[in-house]
């Protein structure tokens, strides 16, 4: 059964409704999946149906370098993120084993390996006309997975440093302390994590101003900015977006300032133990479908969710109902 | 790279260390990857080798009526156990549709689906005979799994009825208040809730003594009998055992204390709403993998958490390691 219904702003009510009236029917107590259920009506609104089916998921995995690394604010050498450019592509990363284990397609794209930001203590990470450029390609990239008829498009980002700008972002959107949103990244001591606070207090000093597009460009990356336009611009082709960790929930906020509404086509795959994150997600009004202290990046967590994703579809399209299976329904 | 050791008490100290040292060769910060790197080291043990490769899974589901059911204690008649059993062999049940989703054999067991237990509130719910019985066939069928080659085995239940039967069991072998244990099962209102207390503090006044086979015969289902001897021949034979939710916990509280040691080979998959499943989580010693409000059973949680465990395995046998890949370790 397809339910179609008129579609805007990446959520349909309707097909929600639907979606609920129809997992009601399905043979189990009602609700009784919890919160794989309240997963499926979303992806229903999302997608403007009720029962969507199955749906193609790719994995968008973008590297770009940061000149904050020059600062020390990673325990990797910059260097690490062509390598790790190189592993993607080679498929021996943590991502590319869980994409194939989740039947996902993984996209490497290069941003700016090599040729990274300017240092954002100092001043703007990128110009104005290039955030532009990466919200535009984007876009783009967005445009052409919708049209190779993916439903969902997870994002995944590699660059050393970019817990740094990343934590820049988050507190200059939510206008909240450093200190409030700077965490270990992926190692760091306390000498370490102090000095990344303060960095980021310099960053935010020297980039003032709060329109989103200027503080994209001054504190961002050249990954998080493209990854903010794959999510607007997936969000506005009623496309499922699926969130990873800390970095990407900066480049979703973007997003979200930049495109109101994106949020709603957006779904948190997990919670990181970056102290910012939750933060994030408050701010989207977003629950994290998973819980296990990840703190990798590259779209990892994301690829973990997927499975409850194409779980969530399959009971809304696989499940026999009450009345199809003969079964008495509560209460005799 | 296979590491052999020896195996016993369901799991390898040794091929633990050696889990844990390969992961932290592999091209991420080291524990980055958080419970999910835990969950690989819990498994090698299990199976006493660093490295399992992928294991094959089958959800073994078992049914069986209730006596209590009598009593008003479910939301739902008693015939539907017999229904869902034939929607389990249909393919139309939740733990079909997400036993497919995972790739995992789904084996349906009738242990007495119209012919139940006695009511407890009243006396035992069958003799020790029958529930050795029921141990021994659950022995038998674990047996013939691991014969067939099935590393993981994840277990289900379905019985109207069985939460009441799970929640006496687990308020007597954690010698706790039924108050502390019951919950809505399947969908309670107040005064069923009030009612189902009550019936669990007249069923432990019906059987008292301390002994856990006494315990099991008195308070237990034949499918939970049964499930108990599933878990604890599954764990002394090197299988990985995947619980779901309360009723299985109290399945294999009792197999732990009917086969001590039995809970090392137990990986736990969600966190249930019912008020009893973190006390019996806490009891063996486990951490659940997923906490979405599931309060299905079936095994669904199982069927849920089953490609973490697989994306587990993969990472510990196809991520690259820093010198396959040629990548820089941490600080320089």
């Amino acid at each position: 059964m397809r339910f179609s219904s008129w579609r805007g702003g990446g959520s349909s009510l309707s097909a929600s409704e639907a979606a609920r009236a129809l997992l009601d029917r399905k043979t189990k107590p009602q609700g009784s999946l919890g919160r794989l259920e309240d997963l499926a009506v979303r992806l229903a609104g999302i997608r403007g149906e009720a029962n969507p089916g199955q749906l193609r998921a790719v994995i968008v995995l973008a590297a770009a370098d940061h000149g904050v690394a020059a600062r020390g604010v990673s325990a990797y050498p910059q260097e690490v993120t062509a390598q790790m450019l190189a592993n993607f592509r080679a498929g021996g990363a943590a991502v590319c084993v869980l994409a194939r284990q989740a039947g996902a397609e993984l996209r490497v794209f290069d941003l700016g390996v090599g040729a990274g930001t300017a240092d954002i203590a100092e001043g703007p990470a990128m110009t104005r006309e290039r955030a532009e450029d990466c919200l535009a390609r984007g876009d783009a990239v967005a445009a052409e997975l919708a049209a190779e008829g993916f439903g969902i498009v997870a994002l995944g980002e590699m660059g050393i440093g970019n817990t740094t700008s990343a934590s820049a972002l988050v507190a200059a959107f939510l206008e909240v302390d450093p200190e409030a949103v700077v965490g270990r990244g992926t190692g760091l001591d306390d000498t370490a994590l102090a000095r990344k606070v303060e960095v980021v207090r310099a960053a935010l000093a020297a980039n003032p101003g709060a329109a989103a597009l200027g503080r994209l460009a001054g504190l961002g990356g050249f990954e998080i900015a493209f990854l903010a336009g794959v999510a607007s611009g997936s969000a506005s082709r009623g496309v499922v977006v699926l969130l990873d960790g800390f970095i990407i929930g900066a480049a979703a906020l973007a997003a979200e300032r930049l495109s109101p509404g994106a949020r709603d086509a957006m779904v948190a795959a997990h919670l990181s133990p970056e102290p910012g994150h939750r933060l994030v997600l408050e701010a989207l009004g977003l629950e994290p479908l998973l819980d296990l202290g990840l703190r990798l990046g590259e779209g990892s967590g994301a690829a973990l969710a997927l499975p409850l994703v194409h779980a969530s579809l399959a009971i809304l399209d696989e499940m026999a109902t009450f009345e199809s299976a003969g079964i008495s329904d509560r209460d005799g």
